[in-house]
């Protein structure tokens, strides 16, 4: 194979065998979550929302953990992704750059998200669980657990946010394709739902409500427990077979890339493909990383390093992370899966010692890169996807200006076959940029101002 | 590579350098296109409607055709397609059968289509042509063509039938987004669109004034044509890329199928995987061959092989095919893609020399196949294509009566992310099988009996 060829393969037996954990080469130790008291909270205080198994990967600082067997066959059927080298989109940018970009589009669900899903069905299931709650918002997540689960074999439930619920129905009849119970959220069936419906009956819903709601119906039952698609470090460590294959592809064309993009939300698919990367950049190999976020939810570049809950109603522990301040709510951009307000601690944490770097975009820049990817690649991304293509055009006419032929990788998280209201509207001028005012900003971080510092 | 591996994966030098022309082994000639008088159209007939190079190719009778550089250069972004092994399908039926199916779900436009777009986009184009005019059903020719007119540097013009135009948003949003004009048929732009108009101002369209107002247009201009997904033989001719590949993979595991399957609605993608597997057959091969149409719409099973008309407007030759009369209106089953009257006149020349067999399914045992598969091996299923999961199950079921390690090959001819109504439909037990009633069959036919026999 060359650095010529379109697509770089690798066979199923070349999938890792191993998932990379950053703990194991943090510069300093990642800060413990925190309870509402301020202690570091205890495994065991987690138990009623999650399996053991996947609390004690959590917290893990192994370096490298086996994929269980069971868990790579289903990979398998998609995995390992192809390695694109997108040559005509490097001609239509007329840049000396080469681009390459992983395309986790292929799998069933359409994203990188059944990485961490398969996994996580497969342990709760190993741990004698039943039945899986969790949330969606726009429902790329939901569609990918609602698939693993049903690969596994066990039960699904996803609370939906009602607008979406309504708005979104094609992703309510995927859940329910793979056997997934996909309600809207709030529902009556739980307290909280309930309390919020009978205050207010027209609530669009939010993601922090259908949270609530699923952690509410997790702890309630022995056999059930919650799953999240993001933010928490297990999640980050399953997603890091992206990176691992593509340095695997690089290799087969004796390549090894300058640039490394991905967009980042809650930052598992950033983490996916960035953090086997960083650990060659710990160890001396010279590359930057760069996430990227909407200007409309800029948690990495203007949210602080701070203590804050992973959600509104503050269920979850404090994490240490980069915040906009759990009750900001962000436009509604149609990057669904970037509206929100924290990101992972251990994408926070490489940022705050220099591992990475971190830039925000305007959605309507981030549309016009996705076209013109669809014009030249013919795939059609996410709208999350097209903050890490416009980033990657900035950087690919940065090399042609500076004359310099650098090798650029992003990850092109999904497609966009489900999000195509975003086009129509961009394509109709009916999508504006949202960039965040400093006192909306400061408003929303001024009740997280008592809480504990890193 | 065993025949244990998930995925039997090529490389894109392996993808095929030619086409395979079936015409050149028919073991009778195929009958000729004949104009309204009964006589033998002449080529130059048919060139303000198609280019000339591309009238060559339908007549020509060489075994093996060029793919042209750029075509291959632009198949390359998703060819060769993934043979894959459906072992956890296999497990969930308890047959002893080896199931392996051709995913063509993996091009940009999610099905088998864009093989034959981007090729007749290039042809169009180096024939001086700047825009191209279509007819799409359901969507899925409409946006592969879209697509392939974006890539080769032509403009696109899509007349979608009307009531698919309201019901399916994101289809007519993915045609947009890859840049071509999707308007509503029928229309008021063309002759024909405005007399239907005027006469039933409510009208939901069809196919059949889709394909008249297509051709109108592409009629009027000296750099317009006209461009079909089906039906034709150069569009069979260029699915074979398909086939082609399938032999390779199968070389590699030192495999042969004993059953080759396919969906049958105007005959592109059946053709492209069995036309390579019939030239085997007519050398000797020992192998069973299998269309699959909806028994809604039993074109290759209950309709008479005569010479009809392509179109209801009756503005296409004389082709001699299976059909079931060109005013045949199919019930509103939701694979579209399978809704035809008539049958290609390649396919319907192997029916007849008894070289393919044909079956038909009701559309409820086909959505339990869907289900099925989605639930087992992930991905989704395009309602046509759940025709040939049906019968590869049904196959599959059969080898474990008789205890016979069969090896059985379907063409998964895309995926049914866009088509999610029909399992929503399914679920909800809305959905009806429509046996065709032989009254209904034979009004049809009392249209066409003065049509000369081949």
């Amino acid at each position: 194979m060359s650095s010529e060829t379109t697509k770089i393969l690798l066979h199923e037996d070349e999938m890792p065998r191993q998932w990379y954990n950053i703990q194991a080469d943090l510069p300093t130790p990642l800060p413990l979550p925190l309870g509402m008291d301020g202690k570091p909270i205890k495994p065991e205080d987690l138990s009623p929302v999650f399996p053991m198994n996947i609390i004690e990967q959590e917290l893990s600082t192994e370096r490298w953990i086996t994929i269980p067997e069971e868990v790579r066959e289903i990979l398998s059927l998609w995995r390992p992704s192809p390695l694109y080298r997108a040559k005509r989109l490097e001609k239509a940018l007329g840049t000396p750059a080469k681009i390459y970009y992983k395309n986790e589009g292929v799998s069933p669900a359409g994203s990188h998200k059944p990485n961490t899903a398969v996994a996580q069905a497969y342990y709760n299931r190993e741990f004698g669980i039943k039945y899986l709650t969790t949330e969606t918002g726009a429902g790329q997540w939901g569609s990918a657990l609602a698939m693993s689960c049903k690969l596994i074999g066990i039960e699904c439930k996803v609370y939906m946010v009602r607008i979406s619920f309504d708005h979104k129905p094609f992703r309510k009849i995927m859940m329910k394709t793979w056997g997934a119970d996909c309600i809207p959220s709030p529902s009556d069936t739980t307290e909280i739902g309930r309390k919020i419906l009978s205050e207010q009956p027209d609530t669009p819903g939010s993601l922090g409500i259908a949270i609530s709601e699923a952690i509410e119906e997790a702890v309630q039952r022995d056999d059930t427990r919650y799953s999240l698609g993001s933010v928490l470090n297990h999640v980050m460590l399953h997603q890091t077979v992206i990176g691992l294959e593509a340095k695997k592809q690089f290799e087969k064309i004796n390549t090894y890339p300058d640039i490394v993009i991905g967009c980042a939300g809650g930052g598992s698919n950033f983490a996916g493909i960035s953090f086997p990367f960083i650990h060659d950049k710990i160890n001396g190999k010279d590359l930057r990383i760069v996430a990227t976020e909407p200007e409309a939810c800029p948690t990495l570049t203007r949210g602080p390093y701070i203590y804050d809950s992973g959600d509104v109603a503050k269920m979850t522990p404090l994490l240490a992370m980069h915040s906009l301040g759990h009750g900001f709510i962000p436009p509604a951009i149609h990057a669904g899966g970037l509206r929100y307000h924290g990101m992972a601690p251990l994408v926070s944490h490489v940022l705050q010692h220099g591992l990475i770097e971190a830039n925000s975009l305007p959605q309507t820049e981030c549309y016009n890169a996705a076209l013109l990817f669809a014009h030249t690649e013919g795939f059609i991304p996410a709208p999350e996807t097209s903050h890490a293509i416009a980033q990657t055009i900035r950087e690919a006419n940065l090399a042609r200006e500076e004359g310099k032929e650098k090798v650029i990788l992003m990850n092109w998280s999904g497609h966009g076959l489900m999000d195509l209201q975003g086009y129509d509207a961009f394509m109709s001028g009916k999508l504006e940029d949202y960039p965040l005012p400093d006192e909306l900003l400061q408003q929303s971080l001024a009740a997280v101002k008592d809480h504990p510092k890193p």
